[in-house]
């Protein structure tokens, strides 16, 4: 295959021109995604010597597709600045995932050819473990199609699974706000427990792993303090011990606090909150397991509840950041970017842990081929013994991720987020392509 | 009628001894009713000639009924410090209202009893407009009952229905949640709008008044900009109009995000999402039209939905706490006590507006007489003609109460919350009182 502008580029007298760097946003957004889109940007603006310009796809991956590509240099300094503390993905994100090389081979020569027509020689896909599959095809097909691509992964996941990382940019905000969410809540339900509300039911996200869940226990550091129970999707629900739980607590302590992930199941596997609606990844969609469980208690013991769902509020929450969050999504863009220059294909930066107290960390190199399709399950010792709460070793790989503060600057009481002009770059290939 | 204790201690030497000052929580509580406590405890302790002690009520009012009372002084200076930056009620709070004095005379005897039994001479009533009921009747019947008591009422309602006032301490830091939370889930909706959620449902609070759902509205500045449509419970629903609003924003914008109140009602009256349950002042209990007015949407254009329920988060988030309002919040428990030890009965500190831009206000007095079950409905003014948004006079009117951020203090990632020893007051009454 041959392109336009593919040739003509790639050497001048023996030095390599300077490539466009496209990034693209994969999948659920995060209240600190855009700080890594801002690291992308800011970083290679360090490195115009390899970098010509950076490219981001409209809508992810789609507008690398459909050839909707925003330049990012028509936005000024002071915007990229503030995409830093800008939640929600600044040029659009998707759940598009690419079918196998055999099963649709021309969407990965589309996305080669759309590279080569704008003289793309990185690829830097943020998302999570669906995405980083993505990224691995495409790092071994450019040079196949005769445009060879630096491919990069950058992590981004509240849901905390991706493998080989010690977290993922993302999550840590998330579980700060469950956590900070969590302890309000219940000092509102304690005023008022020994005559009304006894019951508080908090639904969080987290599909298959109980991460976000986890994090709800963090709100309590002694004994005795909420939240009560927490129902992971690790655990099969065992509808006659929470009763029990439930109960104790009521007596015990006047009230009971409950953090539940969306993604708890029955004994026989399903969804407590099974939907018949499923997204284009084919997974569930989840919601509604938080009320299921509140009436569940009231028709059992009779308590007056109340119940929160989260939601999207939890992921995009950026007022409420963990600051060692907004550093580790800045980081890794940043050292994505700098793995790109150097010609590394088909890798990811990931976060390492050095010590918990006092938490240290610095980033290292996963190679993609180890990251792909995988998920990272919350090991079993982070739960306790009962199945309805974290234990010393989970509160210490968690207590960590939601420390510091990272407020966003605020106008008339309000967070001043920036909304980018998203400029397109002016198309140069004929043919159309249909998703 | 003649107590114990009550004749000694009044008149001595022709200067009035200092008497005990009583203080209750009343109703759901706020994420700055604390900031009042503050106030009412640290500005008693300012007048000592006339204030000996404040007693708070455990669990509110039935805390004076049954002689539970709670001695404030038995916790430091700083724990009571820290109250102003604490949600939740520190002494419990409860929804218990007092009959009229026909029906259940007894009540008020016993009110009196107690209060003469502990020498109590002030009673500070922080609640609704139910409490300023009771409030104003307790201060009709001291004085019948041969032990007058100084009665103010200290206004406190997330509702913001209190005549009167120009606002209620409470509502601000609710409209502010409301808004950010707003503000940051339709960035996160927007992102992935053109091929994933299009909907965006947040079910806020608000039985008859949809001042918080109002608050919304403030989130976007500019035409176009989320929420795209309100529902108020001031406005009858009306589902054709709703959903042809529905499918324009999201062909106009790509999305839709909605605020919706859960008093919301259909055009015969009835709540969309009725309950069969109420509390215990005979007020349905809600919950649950945000789901429901999403499926709404889905069932008519299919379009894929999420929506969160903010629930307890909204009236707890002191994290996010409106400047405005936690300094309201206290002026209103100062101004309380200089009322009291003025010898004011009767009477509550409001909130009176004297500029918009700057805004500006103070502290003014009305009579209980005139505030005691009225309910300050929302000016349709506000409301926009097709009934979906806010004008730019509700704009004008809601701005200034989000103003300004007052953030607690942080330790290891999680705001520093107080707990309160609570020390009981020992009881002196033999009797004991049936609720």
């Amino acid at each position: 295959m041959l392109w336009r502008h593919q040739k003509k580029h790639r050497n001048i007298g023996g030095r390599m021109k300077a490539m466009n760097l496209f990034y693209a946003q994969s999948g659920g957004v995060t209240s600190v995604i855009n700080a890594t889109a801002c690291a992308v940007i800011e970083t290679a603006a360090k490195h115009k010597n390899k970098i010509a310009k950076v490219y981001a796809g409209r809508d992810g991956i789609i507008g690398a597709l459909t050839e909707d590509l925003i330049d990012t240099s028509q936005d000024s300094r002071a915007a990229i600045a503030a995409l830093r503390h800008t939640p929600g993905g600044a040029f659009g994100s998707c759940r598009y995932k690419l079918k196998g090389l055999e099963e649709n081979k021309a969407q990965y020569e589309r996305l080669i050819e759309v590279f080569a027509a704008h003289d793309i020689g990185y690829f830097l896909y943020n998302g999570g473990g669906d995405s980083m599959d993505t990224a691995h095809k495409v790092s071994q097909i450019g040079q196949k199609l005769g445009h060879p691509i630096t491919c990069v992964g950058v992590p981004k996941t509240v849901d905390n699974d991706l493998p080989l990382t010690d977290c993922c940019p993302g999550f840590g905000s998330v579980a700060k706000y469950v956590a900070v969410s969590t302890r309000e809540a219940a000092l509102d339900v304690l005023s008022m427990s020994r005559t009304s509300t006894k019951v508080f039911v908090l639904e969080v996200m987290g599909r298959h792993a109980g991460w976000i869940a986890a994090a709800g226990g963090l709100a309590g550091e002694k004994p005795g303090e909420p939240p009560h129970i927490i129902l992971f999707p690790e655990i099969p629900f065992d509808r006659k011990a929470f009763m029990r739980r439930v109960k104790d607590s009521v007596e015990r302590y006047s009230y009971c606090v409950i953090v539940v992930s969306e993604g708890v199941r029955a004994p026989d596997g399903r969804f407590l909150a099974e939907a018949d609606t499923k997204d284009s990844f084919g997974h569930a969609q989840l919601g509604g397991v938080g009320p299921i469980v509140a009436q569940m208690i009231k028709d059992e013991h009779g308590y007056k509840y109340h119940y929160a769902v989260a939601d999207y509020l939890q992921r995009s929450a950026r007022h409420l950041a963990s600051k060692v969050d907004v550093e580790q999504a800045y980081a890794v863009g940043k050292a994505a970017v700098q793995l790109a220059v150097r010609g590394e294909n088909a890798v990811m930066p990931i976060i390492k842990r050095i010590s918990d107290k006092p938490y240290r960390w610095k980033i290292a190199t996963a190679k993609l081929a180890n990251v792909a399709n995988k998920e990272k399950m919350m090991p079993r010792s982070y739960i306790t013994k009962d199945g309805f709460g974290i234990t010393a070793r989970g509160r210490r790989y968690l207590a960590p991720l939601i420390r510091g503060e990272a407020p966003p600057p605020y106008q008339n009481g309000l967070p001043k987020y920036v909304t980018l002009k998203n400029k397109s770059v002016r198309k140069r290939l004929k043919t159309r392509f249909q998703l």
